[in-house]
C-alpha cells in the first residue's frame, strides 16, 4: 500500500482525504493544530510546522509521496526529500517557481504567456519610480491570501500604505471576468483540464464569494483559457494539481493573473458537478492511475460559507436545514471549532440544468443560512 | 456539535463516515478491529465488542445519537440507551421487529405485507412435518449473511442439512427478478425511496455480484415496489434507513424477501448516480435535517470487487488503472489488509446514460481489474 502524505491540514486536506477513502493508500498529515479540519481523517496526523525544515523532512522521509494542501510550506525540505528519493508532487522546482507572486509574474513573462503588463518592487520607495504607471495594483510577493496582500495605488500619495518587501507592481487592467481552470498534470505528461469557472469576488472581503460552472463565455474564450492555462502548466513540467485564475479583459483578451499548485476553492464543484472532482483527480495523479472525466454532468454554483461579520466564537450554522430543503444543494462544512467574521467555514453547491437563473437561485439560498458563534 | 456513534466499523461504515465529514456532527466508532474500514476515519474510535451489553452501554452513553452498520449488535443495550435518552436510530423496537428472518417473516404477516407463504422451524425435525411444501427454501433465522444461511430443501433427503435452530421454511416462489428499494424514514415521519434497482447474484457466492439502477421494469412495477417498501418502513414507526429487498414473480407480483436496517450493498450507486447518496442521506436522518432528493441523475451499475478465489493474503488490486480508463468508472476500495475468496474488497461504479447496455460493459470492466493477494 502507498504512503501518501500531505502538508496541511485545513479544509482543502479534509475534502482530499474524504477521497483518499476510495483508493488504496494510506494517508499522512502534518499540521500544528492537532484538531484542524483534517487531522481525523488520516491513519496517521503528525504535529507539526510544515514551515520548518525539519518538521517536514522528519515527516516526509519513508512516504511514498507527499503533496501539499497550501503553500506557505518548507521548499527546501520537500527539495531534500525529492533527492532522497520520496515523489513530491508537484516537484519542488514547480512549486519554486510558483512560490511568490513575483516569481510567478517572471515565470510568465519568461514562458511568454500572457499576464497584465508588470515591474518588481523591493520596497516602497521604488515605486516613486513608477508613478506613470499609476493606477496601478500592488501585490506582496509572499504571505498574500484571500484578498490581502493586494493594493490599488491611485496615486503617489497612496505609496506609504504600500509593500515594502519584494511585490509586484501591475498595470490595471480592466476586465470583464474573472475565470479559473483547474489542470491536472498526471505523471504520464497528460494534462487535462476543466470547464473554466466565472468566479465573482466578495467586493469587501476581497474573497471568491461564489463561482459558476461552467462560466457563461463563448466556446472560443474557453479554449483559450483552457488552452493558455494548460500552456502554464505544461511549462512547469510537473505532475500536479493546479488552479490557473485569470481575467477576460473588455476585448476578450485572456490573462493569468496567479496559479496555486494545489486543489482549490475555485474547483468545489467538481464534487458535485463533474465526472471526477479534483480531490479524486489527485489521488489518480499521486498513485499514477490514468486522468479522470473532466466533463461537468451539471451546471452549478459554489458558494462559500464565511462568518458572519459580528460573530466570534464556537460556530452554529443557523439555517442548515433551511438550506438543505433546496432540492439541488449540497453543505460542506469544515469542521472548524471557531467562526470570526469572514473565516471560511464551509461552502454550498447548487445543482442546476443551466446556469441562467443560478445567481437569483443562490443570492436566495445565502438569506436562509448564517454562520454565527454560539451565544 | 452533535456527537454521534456507530455501531460497527466496516465499509458501510467507512462510507458514512466520508459523508459525515460534510456535516457539523462529531463522529464515534464502536469495533473491535482498530485496523477495521472505518477506524481512521471517526473523531474517536473505541475498542469493543458491539454484540457486548457493556461494551454498546459504555459507547453509547454520552453521545447525542447512535445508529448501526451491521444488525448483530446488542439490541439490549439500545433500549437501554434509548431509556437513558439517547436517541437510537433506527428505535430498538425496529430493529427488534427486522432482528432476525423469523422475526421478519412474522412482522410481515402481522402488517398483511406480501411475502412467500412460510411456516416457522425450531429444529430439523420440524421439516418433517412439511414435506407438502418442498421443493423450499429454508433460511435461518439469526447469522445469515451474503448467502450465508440460506438453503434450498428439494426433498426429505436433505432435510439433515437444514437448520436446526429457529428458521424460515418459505415456499419456492419462482421470481423473475430481485429488486432493493432503499428507503429514508426522517424523524418528521417523512417517508422517502430511491428508484428500485434490479440485483443480479453471483450464482457461486450466492451474494449480490451487480446491480443496475434504475431496475429495467414498467413504471407500475417501479411504483408498487417503492409503495410496498414505503409500506413496510411506515409500518416501523421509526426514523432511519431501510433496504428492502423484493422479488418480482413471473406474473407480476411483489413480495418482501428481507430488509436491513442500514445503508447497504445496493445502494451504493447512490453516491454517483443520485442526488441524495444513501450515506449522506443517513446524516440528514441522524442531524434531524430535510430529506435529500432520491432522484437519479444518471443510470448506472455497481459491481462488487470480491477477493479471487485462489487468493488470500495482503491484498493487491491488479488492473485498477485499466479500470479507471474508462470514462465514469468510479472505485471505491474497501481498505482491508487481507483479501480472502469471495470477500468483499471493494466496489465499482459505471455511470452511463441509460441501462441497455450496461451489462455488456461492466463484464467487459470486471475482466479487467482482479483482487490478488501480493504473492
Amino acid at each position: 500500500m502507498i504512503h501518501a502524505g500531505i502538508l496541511g491540514g485545513g479544509q482543502l486536506g479534509r475534502m482530499l482525504l474524504q477521497a483518499a477513502a476510495n483508493y488504496p493508500v494510506v494517508t499522512h498529515v502534518l499540521e500544528n493544530d492537532p484538531h484542524c479540519p483534517a487531522a481525523h481523517l488520516c491513519h496517521s496526523f503528525t504535529e507539526g510546522d510544515i514551515r520548518s525544515f525539519h518538521d517536514v523532512l522528519a515527516f516526509g522521509r519513508g512516504l511514498d509521496v507527499i503533496t501539499i494542501e497550501i503553500e506557505q510550506i518548507n521548499l527546501e525540505a520537500l527539495e531534500q526529500l525529492e533527492r532522497e528519493g520520496v515523489r513530491v508532487i508537484p516537484r519542488p522546482a514547480a512549486l519554486r517557481q510558483l512560490r511568490s507572486k513575483v516569481d510567478q509574474k517572471q515565470f510568465y513573462a519568461a514562458q511568454q504567456l500572457p499576464s497584465a503588463p508588470f515591474v518588481i518592487t523591493q520596497s516602497k520607495n521604488d515605486l516613486y519610480a513608477h508613478t506613470h504607471r499609476f493606477p496601478a495594483i500592488h501585490k506582496v510577493g509572499e504571505g498574500g491570501y484571500d484578498g490581502r496582500g493586494v493594493l490599488k495605488i491611485r496615486s503617489e500619495a497612496d505609496i506609504p500604505t504600500a509593500f515594502d518587501t519584494p511585490s509586484v507592481l501591475e498595470d490595471l487592467v480592466p476586465f470583464d471576468r474573472e475565470l479559473s481552470v483547474i489542470v491536472a498534470a498526471m505523471p504520464s505528461g497528460q494534462i487535462v483540464s476543466y470547464p473554466p469557472v466565472d468566479m465573482v469576488a466578495d467586493p469587501v472581503l476581497h474573497q471568491l464569494d461564489y463561482q459558476l460552472a461552467p462560466a457563461s463565455i463563448p466556446p472560443a474564450i474557453t479554449e483559450k483559457a483552457q488552452q493558455i492555462a494548460e500552456s502554464l502548466v505544461r511549462a512547469l513540467q510537473s505532475p500536479g494539481l493546479f488552479a490557473v485564475e485569470l481575467f477576460q479583459t473588455a476585448n476578450g483578451e485572456i490573462l493569468i493573473n496567479e496559479t496555486a499548485p494545489r486543489v482549490h476553492n475555485s474547483g468545489h464543484h467538481t464534487m458535485e458537478a463533474a465526472y471526477c472532482s479534483q480531490f479524486d483527480m489527485v489521488w489518480r495523479i499521486l498513485l499514477d492511475l490514468p486522468a479522470g472525466d473532466t466533463r461537468l454532468h451539471h451546471a452549478s454554483a459554489m458558494v462559500n460559507l464565511v462568518g458572519a461579520p459580528d460573530q466570534s466564537g464556537p460556530v452554529v450554522y443557523d439555517g442548515l436545514d433551511n438550506l438543505l430543503a433546496h432540492p439541488g444543494a449540497y453543505v460542506h462544512l469544515y469542521g472548524k471549532a471557531e467562526t470570526r467574521p469572514g473565516r471560511k467555514m464551509g461552502h454550498f453547491t447548487l445543482l442546476a440544468t443551466d446556469t441562467t437563473l443560478l445567481p437569483e437561485h443562490i443570492h436566495q439560498l445565502k438569506s436562509l443560512i448564517r454562520v454565527n458563534s454560539r451565544s
